[in-house]
């Protein structure tokens, strides 16, 4: 019976990716710690579903430059519209709302898990991606913010970063607010007023570190054409406005207490800088006092942040060591964290002010960082192959897989066709295995096992020279009595 | 200004919710144990994305009885349909077909997370649930499904179900299809002839343990009405034919070698069936030399597995203790576990035969279990609690938190508003905290901390008498600089 069939492509869809082996336990063993670490600072996990209705959702999006079809979305049967969460800070705010009556408060959670964006993949960027989450939702206090500084400092250190490799940034925009306000780019009493100029000016600020500070004084003033030849609009403010910004981002000085000090004159009489100044005032007191100095926590007023929601303080977690760029270049790493308070994701659901900070790692760039610093390396070693000689002696040979997998030795017996014994090795290499265990049948008659050491390649591989291969024997014929005892032996 | 705002509801969707604090935390220590085993045995994670081709799925879904429609579904930008996957298996498919030149053969994989189908939510029924997933991709080998058996039991041990609690019993889809031929309902050189009779019989087996061997008679016979009315078709066997597919239902021995050698008799003349029988032979006998008898694993021919896609070897995880159902009666818990041998899945993408074998835990399940036996419980206390006493001395009260989680002790900062000290004990008692740590005006000046005891309210309402009450105090008065000490001497 002739047929033509039009079979499936078996791709991943565009923009997805798939997680092999140490890819996954990688990323796992970093969540692991860091859950640790949220743990000891009291915060619960939480998992939400996937799905979210797009109304609780909501139309906006964090970042306010994107349109607003980023997230996947059907209709249900209900004629509901549902999507996939496209951040956990959403759903979280959901949370806070459907189980006000329940929760603690302040409410303490953590939450790991993918995210789903709808938006034209690119190289390194992907549909699907991990987020890992620490919020603290029901509190105005600054503590909360000084503490999520500290549990984000002491969760870099013990994935592997090494203290002086990073450093916590914080600054708050109450600040920024206040220095537009002296910019007069903000009028304190319609804040509508000057949105979208103060939109720019946030969004030229955040970009100093590639734009320069000429670059951003274009974008305050009159806009800026890129290499490209673009040009992209600016806040259109005069050059004594622009100053008065481009002061706020030099702000930073040698102590919390002298970049304090700064921060008050150019704040000068709006209130609401006096206020976010006397807020950083307190952060870096009360982290003073928990031992997190400016070597691990810092105020920078060079931090705003993209998004639109913060309203109080913001933090910025940045690795200061450098790596090679796609070009050879040598430059800092760069930010693996941030985050800051907002308060209005869940009045949205309630109408009531519900205060709430947090922070977002990008798991991603910290598991790059971790391999770029030659750690957070899952032990890659494969399990010792068992391989078939003689497919009537299954038994014998599975024998030997349950010993030593009830010693707690990764094994395996060889499942494939056994015809072709170099395939048998060609199996146990691409497995990373370390010992081939042989049995064939005079070894069977004399009860001995022949143990290949297969650790000796990759590490001549590695560049161990062969002189060490000389030393140490290839194969050894050992009795079937002692398989356990022997292939530990090689391990070790 | 007045606005009138729609506010949008804080609802998880219908059928969807959401998991909290010990709900996450026991099943990931449950996962991260089955994870080992599964390590130990040579399979290796695999993470592939939440979203497939529509196409890459196929339209069926792996039970046939429901519609086509159990996925959600969306149209993407370029017109593809992307689906939530509503199962691990699938996807292997596409992987093992996409990457068939670079994964090793046979390939061992485990899988853990979130799957979803938009079927009606029901109690206890969700529309997105998790599935933990062990297959051996690449190998006909009967080895591989009685390894595959082997770790089920050593994974159910690991996470608390003492042996002789469970039982794993083995079956074979052969075996029944050899009996279907004597039966008269399978045409070796037709295999399409009697295939909706063929799905009634396996479908009525597999209720054997809820309908009672008339009900399933019924149902091989002209049908059966069930309690309230409802008529199900049956699949149209004399009875005769009934006799012989209950004789397999019933063959079950006390030893494998009994099972064999009676459904040796019962399978006939069928080459199918003989077949299906060596193969269970083999299995037993594997197992048998790794020391897993039938105290653990078992041949039952009783057991069939709903899915229409197994061809070979199918395999069910028991719980053999009772439990109380909804209505207060005694009943076996009954399965946690099942897989089987499908060869088909892989040969859709390339049109190869790729023989594969797995299985899958029921997550939910597996941990009702686990709470039905008070094993695999989370440690649920609470952090230590700091409170504030005096609002202008945050810094002390964030010292002392930092302190106890300098030194390993879960503690917290209460962050609420501080006016009313009944409601910090009353978030402490919310949080389940051990201990309040407290310090007023008094105690500062003097050096001093208090320290209140809360575990013990805990073990009141646990039943532990009041004597033990009286012999602890509720509350000690401790020096400031012993604070770690002293909480650890209470929590101890």
């Amino acid at each position: 019976m002739a047929e033509k069939i039009r079979r499936p492509q078996a791709q991943t869809p565009k923009g997805f990716r798939d997680y092999f082996g140490a890819e996954v336990t990688e990323r796992k063993a970093m969540l692991d710690k860091i859950a640790g670490v949220y743990h000891l600072y009291g915060f619960d996990p939480l998992e939400t579903s996937a799905v979210e209705t797009v109304e609780a959702l909501g139309k906006f999006l964090p970042d306010v430059d994107r349109p607003n079809e980023g997230v996947f979305a059907w209709q249900d049967e209900d004629a509901d519209w549902l999507a996939l969460r496209y951040d956990l800070t959403a759903p979280l705010a959901r949370v806070a709302a459907q189980y006000r009556n329940d929760l603690p408060s302040p409410y303490r959670r953590y939450a790991m898990g993918p995210v789903w964006r709808n938006e034209k993949p690119g190289p390194g960027r992907f549909r699907q991606f991990y987020q890992c989450d620490a919020d603290t939702v029901g509190t105005a206090s600054v503590a909360a913010d000084a503490e999520i500084c500290a549990m984000l400092s002491d969760a870099l250190e013990i994935v592997g970063i090494p203290r002086g490799d990073y450093v916590v940034k914080v600054n708050n925009r109450k600040v920024l607010n206040g220095v537009m306000e002296v910019a007069g780019v903000l009028d304190p009493n319609d804040p509508t007023k000057f949105e979208a100029e103060r939109g720019i000016v946030l969004r030229a600020i955040d970009k100093i570190d590639r734009l320069g500070d000429e670059g951003v004084r274009a974008l305050l003033g009159e806009g800026r054409k890129d290499e490209s030849g673009d040009f992209t609009k600016g806040a259109g403010l005069s050059a004594e406005q622009a100053e008065v910004v481009m002061g706020f981002t030099t702000a930073r000085r040698d102590t919390g207490a002298a970049t304090v000090a700064r921060l008050r004159e150019l704040v000068g009489g709006s209130t609401l800088g006096a206020e976010g100044v006397a807020e950083l005032e307190t952060i870096a007191e009360l982290l003073d006092r928990q031992g997190y100095g400016p070597d691990r926590i810092l105020l920078d007023p060079g931090v705003v942040r993209g998004l639109g929601y913060y309203t109080g303080p913001v933090f910025e977690a940045e690795l200061t060591f450098e790596i090679l760029d796609e070009k050879g270049r040598k430059r800092q790493f760069g930010s693996v964290a941030g985050g800051g308070r907002y308060d209005g994701l869940v009045k949205r659901f309630t109408g009531q002010d519900v205060p709430a900070t947090g922070v977002s790692i990008g798991v991603d760039r910290l598991l790059a960082a971790l391999r770029a610093k030659g750690r957070g390396m899952a032990d890659t070693t494969g399990p010792v192959v068992v391989t078939v000689m003689d497919r009537e002696r299954m038994a014998d040979y599975m024998a030997m897989v349950g010993e030593l997998r009830q010693a707690g030795i990764r094994a395996e017996l060889y499942l494939g066709n056994p015809k072709n014994f170099g395939n048998q090795l060609k199996y146990a290499d691409k497995r990373q295995s370390p010992v081939a265990v042989i049995q064939g049948g005079n070894e069977a008659e004399k009860g001995s096992v022949i143990l290949k050491d297969l650790i000796l390649g990759a590490k001549i591989a590695a560049g161990a020279s062969l002189e060490e291969w000389k030393s140490r024997p290839a194969q050894v014929e050992i009795s079937r009595a002692d398989l356990v005892a022997e292939v530990r032996k090689m391990l070790s």
